[in-house]
């Protein structure tokens, strides 16, 4: 029994990590699965949480297996219509994920908390794991670009992550304070870990860790802190974590991911993939334990599998401190 | 060569006579549809005005010819997604119409008017014909039921017209100018005359003439006013008017809605069924002219004949003042 596990996730490969610890994690113990927001945004009058959306979707099972965000069985309806009406269709909202859109924003006009609308919107899918999302006041992710500054959405889906970037921002971030939900389980002291999910580091983990003492709490844990590389050799396993570590001079490899969170005291342990088994010395001397094995999830056995490996590798980090 | 027409219309049956008319006013001439918008209001955050629509859809030819509202082709993921969420779901919105909704509720925050946003969605639509709604301030027709008050849509939609009526109100009418479309209209001095389509008289048609001034504007102009029944024999041909008037002390004919209107000095001339030619006499002694003909308007050549022999009647009308 490793005692509660915190979770932080962005949205598609963080999810599938999230859906194998939501299957393996003791009843008894609690899965906090705390969700990026950086990229929210108000989009026609709308309150999209992308990262949120997918990882309800996911652990509800309702996710959309083939484009990696919104829900199976979609139908376009509404997009069909509003771009003949002339109306922004950049953002392909599905006719039932729409009714998650409409129905938080209702709730949040009506002075909910978004921790409150998440919950409820998983309770209402039967998601069983409990998904935070990380503040409830806005922060937004900011790619600086070439071209100038440009919201997350914009940069990842209008612009296709064509724009060359040269910083990321979290604007906000010196206001918003973490959700109560991360808050209590990163004060619980029977916390048996943390698992940095594989998601992008500057667009999807760095927006949590920008919190007011979210790292620093991290740093101070007893529990141990555990990532999974999103990068294997020199790619990301999806989307453009690896364009956006070129063009902030990171040469991208899990080396460089385990660099970029030792750099700031946070990691002991990391999880890399059989193809960068050669790159474990290096990071053992970054000061992070490592974990060698197949880490790209095709199948929910996959998910299960490095799920019940890593939360291992935490209790292997704990029985050696 | 009438001139300017304006038609008064709610949702469907005025609507059935309003595209007759769009099919034959002089192109040169102008026809101004005015939308009642007392049955407008704010759903899931989203600002509908189902009469606007149903008027936008049926001219545009994309309604849906079995409901009588919404659009043809319609998907309903939204709303069975909504449904599963615990969402309110007595509002049938489809996708595609969902697009309207969301679209102009967005340009709305933005600052346009409600004239402006329907202009724009009119031309998005294609729709040839001027469509305007009465007003761009809010007024709300609240039905006084025995079980207190009900806005219209959740008397209408959600309650099926079951509460039984004591009285209607505008609530906001006195505050309400009509929109400038309607008020340049009836300002202009080769208006050929005014049709008030075959729609309810205290939920469509009243709302339009309780703004300030509009009744007594219609008095005073030189340019027939010209209603159709929306009663054949004891019933409505749609709706709940019989059901209202019988509730409101009235007996459901087109008599009744004859003398609801000269009451005001409203009325130059009143188009009855032929089933209801035995009332022609006793209406014409109210002061109002009668064309008796067939007005139930089953297929579009109906709907461009009764519009033909409505304008007709208002040119024997003007020829005879």
């Amino acid at each position: 029994m490793t005692g509660p596990v915190i979770a932080l996730s962005g949205g598609v490969g963080g999810a599938k990590l999230a859906l194998g610890l939501s299957r393996i994690v003791d009843p008894a113990d609690a899965l906090t699965i705390v969700a990026n927001t950086g990229d929210d945004f108000e989009h026609l009058g709308l309150y999209v949480s992308p990262d949120v959306d997918t990882l309800m979707y996911t652990l509800a099972g309702v996710a959309n297996p083939e484009t990696g965000w919104g829900r199976e069985g979609e139908t376009w309806g509404f997009l069909g219509a509003l771009r003949e009406l002339g109306g922004e269709d950049w953002f392909r909202l599905g006719d039932r994920d729409l009714a998650v859109h409409v129905e938080r924003t209702r709730r949040l006009a009506r002075g909910e908390s978004l921790s409150e609308v998440t919950a409820r919107l998983c309770a209402a899918l039967r998601v069983g794991a409990r998904v935070v999302p990380m503040s409830d006041e806005p922060v937004r992710t900011i790619m600086q670009t070439t071209e100038g500054d440009l919201g997350f959405q914009h940069y990842f889906v209008e612009r296709r992550c064509e724009p060359r970037i040269v910083g990321v921002r979290y604007e906000g971030v010196e206001r918003a304070k973490a959700a109560r939900g991360l808050s209590a389980a990163l004060g619980d002291p029977a916390l048996g870990g943390v698992v940095v999910c594989p998601s992008n580091p500057f667009v999807s983990v760095d927006p949590i860790l920008a919190l007011d003492g979210v790292a620093e709490r991290m740093r101070a844990l007893e529990a141990p802190v555990v990532a999974v590389s999103p990068i294997v050799g020199e790619d990301a396993v999806k989307g453009p974590a690896a364009k956006m570590m070129r063009e902030l001079g990171l040469s991208p490899s899990a080396f460089s991911v385990a660099r970029h969170y030792t750099a700031r005291g946070l990691l002991d342990g990391f999880v890399i993939d059989r193809a960068d088994a050669s790159l474990a010395p290096a990071i053992e001397r970054l000061g992070a334990r490592t974990l060698v094995t197949d880490i790209v999830m095709r199948s929910i056995g996959d998910r299960v599998r490095l799920a019940t490996e890593v939360l291992a590798f935490i209790e292997t980090i704990r029985g050696e401190s």
